[in-house]
């Protein structure tokens, strides 16, 4: 990418995304509550208190395979000598073991714990069933006698105790948001409960005399200047995903009391109200007064394109008979601009008030190569819809006028294309895959 | 990556991924039921009809601005010459207009329908008000009159009817699975309902005498031998997030019988039973004769490590008392091969039950550069647990052990590394992100 002038992001009157982000994000304070919830129960929460391990995982030395344990010092002659071991022991998984006697081996299996002094493991493909030899007692090998084809290797097939995790480790951070991954960690090390905080209660709000809602009209007898919303039914279910509880709003009409009286019973009963549309500077927004009439509210427009307008605000519940604030973050109206905005900043807000300690804004960029043209610069940082293709590169979609909810659906990630740059086929591009933000 | 021996894959008596894969894949006949979902809970479930739009979106030619909208070649010689224009109509958002007099500019607002005719929106930052001229009647312009800043162009700021949808046109294909932004393309064309497949109905089992559930015992007083559960726990959210409606089944002892039970029961109420342990050839190992016995079950031996055994089956319900087949995929015991088999076969598979028409069983490799070093190859296929770092590279996590549960908990993706292959620090390596698999 070329960028025809670096400041051409200082835009007057607009704001870097990067500064918007920073007042976005000074001073986040999580929500206090915290809950204790069933480690099944807990994906997608985020931890109050980390997770100390009580024990050595593995707890004891075990198999790796199924196969035969030894002390490898005491077999390696007859091993040598291609000369049978006896099997003196049977270690099934879940179950202790007697003392394996010198030089025998023991028949053992996967995650079975190795009889004391064993340090090795030989898997059974590379053992033969064989005869006691004629000079020793057959008895000594109570299960069989066998035949090594490979020579044992001290730690060979091995788990030791304590390899996983040691007791006292941290195994889990407070602020982390649980994966799949972190549910299996805590219950190996015997966690069946997690102090996580509570959720956050979410209103979700949409304004515009022209908006009707799917359902209440045959799409074909739509009014002229009506359009069917939108924006609730992605932000509904993006909301869930970073783990809200999410309440949505009957919808506003464009009338100042009426969006007075809607903001303040939400603002009672949640943590954050998230608006869309109703926040540009033109006349017939309410929720930019009426936000600004009951608690604060910034409105910035961002050089950034989709997605230029975005307000931070806040609400005082102590004259609605409450206590606190309710945050207020207003996104625009345009589906497109309002799932871009909600990607790169309501979300980094909504995990830190979440309690995530450590939540990229961005998801990082992969370098990849465009498999098209933007040869026209643009004053704005733009975030273009893009997918990849077969051949491992990007495709643009055609359309990426910031009302084509169309383009959010062909896409698979964004490209952030710098304000002034120009893309030529070949370059190497800064992509933001879609499922880094969802996940 | 250097491949030492491009036929080290075919190891003998080791399937390769890609022949585990296309036999799983081969003839899966999705479930037949579908249902009628309201849109906004439509989320993550798989469209079984194609959405087809009953409209244009948008329905009508609208303005992208606030601002004013002109015919352009009626207005080019008064704002050539400085000259005043008169604002006739004001035009809210959701409402219609009357005729725009010809020469006469309309305040209109973003998302607001254009005025018959008119073919350009001026935004309001390019207007200022200003007074009628002396000469002319005042009153043409009954909401004040502006003088341009910036000379219109046709199309300038104009959304056109049918844009983003044309009525008629499939919007959403059968076989899609939803996300976010469909759910809104959905309803931005007035949908409320859509007819997806049901949920797959999975029962998640666990065997092994070992097995201690968290939460029976305190972590510190763990029998010797025995270790804690841990697969249900990454497994059940795992299903979910593929939308899947899971039963965990009581944990199984190492026992015939209450294996066939078990198993026999489940399969009458499920789609898909997964198990995890019981099916290597250990003597201990009782899934597989008791899956043999219910129906049948192919136990592969996949050149892969993590996650060399998995087996698929299936249990005729016939005897049961029930009709057709329940599925059964068996997936390794150790943690990190339970969970790399599931995202690299089982979930490719319950995708296509599902009733997801292309669903690529692994997700598209991005190529990035290995900060580390695998100086030793393998005789199998690797996925090594890797994260990417602050320098936009891959480092690898110190023990790629198959128990190790903690490499899946720190790491953000996988690096496919082929049979035989070395890396070396600065190679460009596959590198599959997580987050696209849980998505």
């Amino acid at each position: 990418m070329a960028t025809t002038s670096p400041t051409a992001s200082a835009r007057p009157g607009l704001m870097a995304l990067e500064e918007a982000l920073q007042r976005l994000l000074a001073d986040v304070t999580p929500v206090a509550e915290v809950e204790r919830v069933p480690t099944q129960s807990a994906a997608g929460r985020v931890l109050a208190e980390a997770v100390v391990s009580g024990l050595d995982v593995p707890g004891f030395d075990n198999s790796q395979m199924d196969g035969y344990a030894m002390r490898c010092a005491e077999v390696q002659q007859a091993v040598a000598a291609g000369r049978p071991l006896p099997v003196a022991l049977r270690i099934p998984a879940g179950h202790g073991s007697a003392a394996l006697p010198p030089g025998a081996v023991a028949r053992i299996f996967t995650g079975a714990p190795l009889p004391d002094g064993a340090d090795a493991v030989v898997m059974q493909e590379d053992a033969a069933p064989a005869d006691a030899p004629p000079s020793v007692d057959a008895a000594l090998g109570p299960y069989g006698w066998v035949r090594l084809t490979a020579a044992p290797v001290p730690g060979q097939w091995v788990r030791r105790r304590g390899e996983d995790v040691r007791a006292g480790a941290v195994v889990l951070p407070a602020g982390r948001r649980l994966r799949p991954a972190d549910l299996g960690l805590a219950a190996s090390i015997g966690v069946a409960e997690l102090t996580v905080r509570r959720r956050l209660r979410v209103a979700l709000a949409a304004t515009g005399d022209e908006l009707i809602r799917p359902g209440e009209r045959p799409p074909e007898s739509l009014p002229r200047g009506a359009i069917f919303e939108s924006n609730r039914y992605f932000l509904e279910p993006l909301l869930q995903r970073l783990g809200c509880d999410v309440t949505v709003l009957q919808r506003i009409p464009d009338d100042r009391e009426a969006t007075r009286s809607a903001l303040a019973s939400a603002a009672l009963a949640h943590d954050v109200i998230v608006t869309t549309g109703g926040i540009s500077v033109g006349e017939e927004d309410h929720v930019k007064p009426v936000v600004q009439a009951l608690g604060g509210l910034d409105l910035w427009q961002i050089a950034m394109k989709p997605g230029k307008p975005f307000a931070q605000g806040w609400i005082d519940r102590a004259p609605l008979g409450g206590q606190g604030r309710c945050h207020v973050l207003g996104l625009p109206g345009n589906p497109v601009s309002s799932f871009v905005t909600f990607m790169l900043l309501a979300r980094a807000f909504l995990l830190r008030l979440s309690g995530v300690d450590v939540a990229p804004a961005l998801p990082p960029a992969l370098p990849l190569v465009a498999h098209f043209d933007v040869p026209r610069p643009d004053k704005r940082r733009e975030f273009l819809r893009v997918r990849r293709n077969a051949q491992g590169g990007l495709d643009l979609f055609p359309n990426q006028n910031s009302s084509v909810l169309t383009s959010m659906v062909w896409a698979d990630g964004l490209v952030d294309k710098p304000a002034g740059a120009v893309i030529r086929r070949g370059d190497v591009v800064s992509y933001l895959p879609l499922a880094e933000w969802l996940d």
